[in-house]
């Protein structure tokens, strides 16, 4: 009991719901390993940490011995979008499927462990449907039922246009649930109606309802809106790891538990004790400082995560220039004013860019002395180190 | 020019709308022979009158030189009912639908002529439909617009749930068109969303739109409500010759010119020359002979129209009996009162019917002398022919 209780507790932690609660607490108490599904659109994956919440949910399962299978939706992305409205929803050709599932692969696998991991592609079964099978899938729900869903009914009662095809996706995905005898599904709380969908499909196929877990979405960098890359206050699983370090440190101290909460693999118990050090007067800058360094260490190594602390310290805490500072050569042939240098040499975009951060004494010379008037000329020859405010550095040479 | 507005008036006759009537007016004008299409269900057929209308219209465009498809729907049928709501509406099997596309062609045959009738069936193409074309095809139309559908709209707005695959439906109906490439549709009024799809979808696929006819519902005998069997208002096309000579002959003199637009094969011209007969003077009694005869020889042959007109003749005009009476032997093994006589040969149900009748004067004896009393005995061994109301004769003998 103490097990579950523990495995439950751990399943729980940062999840916004459980549908229902008891159900899975049965499937639990059986012992057996369940099967554990997510899916996920098979357009290119460039995941960021927002992306990650589900997948590490994944890992959490299967940690605890369960098998997860991570569905890639192709057969709907092969068809793409059929009203020809959206640009980016091309048809994907087979090729492409798998091109992106190596992707997948290979960033999920930082997460999960690839020999426990199941990769589907529901194009497996849906291939062999016929267009009768569908016409019966369809004839499982109503029309009124599909309008319930919230973003159904918002477009309807908004006189904004659904495609009769836009009803069928829910179906399709109940089935995979079907198709897969899944016992979980995970997916985000904007899948509700999705997720419970395999519930009933399941039911009437006279299968046990899959229990659904849904995860809430991870909010950004300014800790209101929800990470995305439009809104560029992302962390990229990809993203080089000092800009992961210095992405970690800027977040508020409230954002940090709730990023300790959904991103760390630290069990509860440690994040206890985190937080009561924290409340006996611990610095929180060095939590986020190990937070850091866990995440660039599941996405590079070790080595890099210790590398982007000692970086970071040099920049920031003892205010000295970073190791790996890139070397520009501009050639002018003629003196230049500091303003048209930085522009020749990347680090501004244009030579007003330039003033407004010399005016704002963001421009520093050899990591010391601010750059104090934009006219002063560069001569012929000369080779400095040139910071534009906190992360932008070169070595110029004007030649 | 002449031959088109001739041609044209043969199909407007009796027609509730045709869209867009220039286009059918183009298309007449090519000279070519036009594809017309009409669907019909692959469920066992056993037509009425009723449902001639259709089938005479398609005679119409037959006899102008047009290519009929006689297509039936059984790619749906096959299906049946998926949400198992309705018991009438079980999967049919391929030998089912055959079976039933056989008794079909005997029916219709009757008024097309085959070897310019080409019969389809709609699984030939959907048959190799993939779920994917399904998604394809319903992403053609918006869920706003299926539920403009006036049956639709009502079960909506009524809160009668409409299961999703029931939006397919028409979106196969109107890919049939496609599939046929159809050059004109024929069909109910209450068809006319599902007809329009047709055009829609063609105009889609680069093809040019059908044109839709569109039929009225037949008035049955009573002349109010449409015919059905469930109303027991119709006339069936394998009603026995003297079942249809009397009930033509039962119908009002209204309904008989209904009856004549929609039902006669006569040109407008010689309904004209009726119509001016009858304003003259004339019977319409002897109209409603020639239309029964017309009916008769077209459903059985001349001679069975003939025959039954001399039998109506003989039982209704010359007052005499029928040629074909049935011979009952009453076993009693003693005199009887003729009520119960006529109870046990079948020819009323109950002794107080039997009195009933009696009272009205309703019962006859070998074709003059009325019953006047419902206790007069029967002596055993008798033998003599009973008349109830008009219909019912038996030539009884108590033994």
């Amino acid at each position: 009991m103490t097990d579950i209780s523990q495995a439950l507790a751990e399943i729980k932690r940062g999840a916004d719901e459980i549908l229902p609660e008891e159900d899975l607490i049965e499937k639990l108490k059986e012992g057996k390993p369940l099967k554990i599904k997510a899916g996920f659109d098979p357009t290119a994956p460039d995941l960021h940490l927002g992306h990650t919440v589900l997948i590490n949910k994944l890992k959490t399962f299967q940690d605890l011995g369960h098998e997860v299978i991570f569905l890639i939706g192709d057969f709907t992305g092969l068809i793409g979008d059929p009203t020809g409205k959206s640009a980016t929803r091309k048809p994907l050709t087979k090729e492409d499927v798998l091109r992106n599932a190596e992707t997948y692969k290979e960033q999920v696998f930082k997460i999960l462990d690839p020999a426990k991991t199941t990769v589907a592609f529901n194009s497996t079964w849906f291939n062999e449907f016929g267009a009768a099978d569908m016409i019966k899938l369809a004839a499982r729900q109503t029309v009124a039922r599909m309008l319930e869903r919230d973003d159904f009914k918002k477009r309807y009662n908004g006189g904004q246009s659904i495609a009769i095809h836009e009803f069928l996706y829910p179906l399709v995905q109940g089935w995979d649930s079907v198709a897969l005898e899944a016992d979980v599904e995970l997916g985000g709380t904007d899948q509700r109606f999705n997720l419970l969908m395999g519930r009933e499909l399941q039911k009437e196929e006279g299968q046990r309802p899959q229990s659904v877990l849904m995860m809430p979405l991870l909010e950004g960098l300014d800790g209101v809106q929800k990470m995305s890359k439009s809104l560029n206050n992302y962390i990229g699983i990809t993203d080089a790891p000092n800009d992961m370090f210095g992405k970690v440190m800027s977040i508020s101290d409230d954002l940090m538990w709730r990023y300790f909460d959904l991103l760390s693999f630290r069990p509860i118990a440690e994040l206890n004790e985190l937080k009561a050090k924290v409340e006996a007067g611990a610095n929180p800058r060095d939590l986020k400082i190990d937070l850091a360094k866990e995440l660039i260490a599941r996405f590079h190594s070790d080595e890099a995560a210790e590398q982007a602390h000692q970086d970071f310290i040099k920049r920031f805490q003892k205010n000295a220039l970073p190791d790996d500072i890139p070397e520009v050569t501009v050639t002018a042939g003629e003196a230049l004013p500091v303003t048209n240098l930085l522009k020749e040499a990347g680090l501004v975009a244009s030579t007003s860019e330039a003033n407004r951060m010399i005016k704002q004494g963001a421009v520093k010379l050899n990591g010391k002395e601010k750059v104090t008037d934009g006219k002063t000329l560069v001569e012929l020859g000369s080779t400095e180190i040139y910071q534009v405010g906190k992360r932008k550095f070169a070595k110029i040479t004007l030649a």
